[in-house]
């Protein structure tokens, strides 16, 4: 497997394994293109030999506040999930925006999605209930945590 | 009417409007709360002196090339259109991101925008048909403005 940059032709890639890697949840509108145009030195790609896509993470610097990063969305294929790759993928991000500056990185999830927050969890981050964050009942769980905490994979 | 840079919660003032300032078309969903999070010093509102939302402007300096501006979204209250108000926050976009180092600010709309497309024209742009931009048969058209090309008003 191979690990890279996005491009902005990897869209197209990632529109079209949504609905089997979400179980048709209807997703697809979170992530438009602009973020493969954008934010491409902090987003990544990851492909098996034969060039198919295996995982990829989407995540940028914050404008606002420069010291902070965030993961907009990180995708695994289901049959290569617990294998440590979006692991691989997070520690990759933390390098580059602590080299960016940064000293904290942020993720937003629903809820409803259990695995997610077990697995930020287990990288260390804090959790926090955000209630009617994108609206009335439309609740967030906040996940935030400290470069400083983190151990950083030398490539 | 006083122009100013979007704080988070503002997210909640541009939804409330959303569906009347686009006629019923559902958009909201391409403008998540995080672009009121990570970009303010790029985003601003302009309210009423009642504090009311008379219009906003969304947009962020690209991270993959940093001489580069993208305008994401911009609204206007239907009863103050045609007054210059769109105007006035581009020009105010493009002031920012020249003293941010930009060069180049780019927007991209949906080809039956036509208010949109004759918009940017009068504002300079050049237009350009992206064929299949978004997916099979999701056109748009791209907008591309040298900053150098541009009159800055001084503030």
């Amino acid at each position: 497997m191979v690990t890279r940059n996005v491009v902005e032709n990897d869209y197209f890639a990632v529109m079209n394994v949504m609905n089997d890697w979400w179980e048709g949840r209807q997703i697809s509108h979170l992530l438009p293109r602009l973020f493969f145009e954008h934010f491409q030195s902090t987003s990544y790609i990851v492909e098996d030999d034969n060039n198919c896509l295996s995982a990829f993470l989407i995540g940028f610097v914050s404008q606002t506040n420069p010291k902070e990063a965030y993961i907009h969305f990180v995708g695994v294929d289901p049959e290569l999930r617990n294998k440590g790759i979006a692991r691989e993928l997070y520690y990759l991000f933390f390098s580059t925006v602590r080299n960016l500056g940064c000293n904290t990185v942020k993720c937003i999830t629903s809820p409803i999605n259990e695995s997610s927050v077990a697995f930020h969890k287990s990288m260390g981050f804090t959790a926090t209930l955000g209630t009617d964050y994108a609206g009335k009942g439309h609740h967030r769980i906040f996940f935030l945590s400290s470069l400083y905490n983190i151990f950083i994979i030398s490539k």
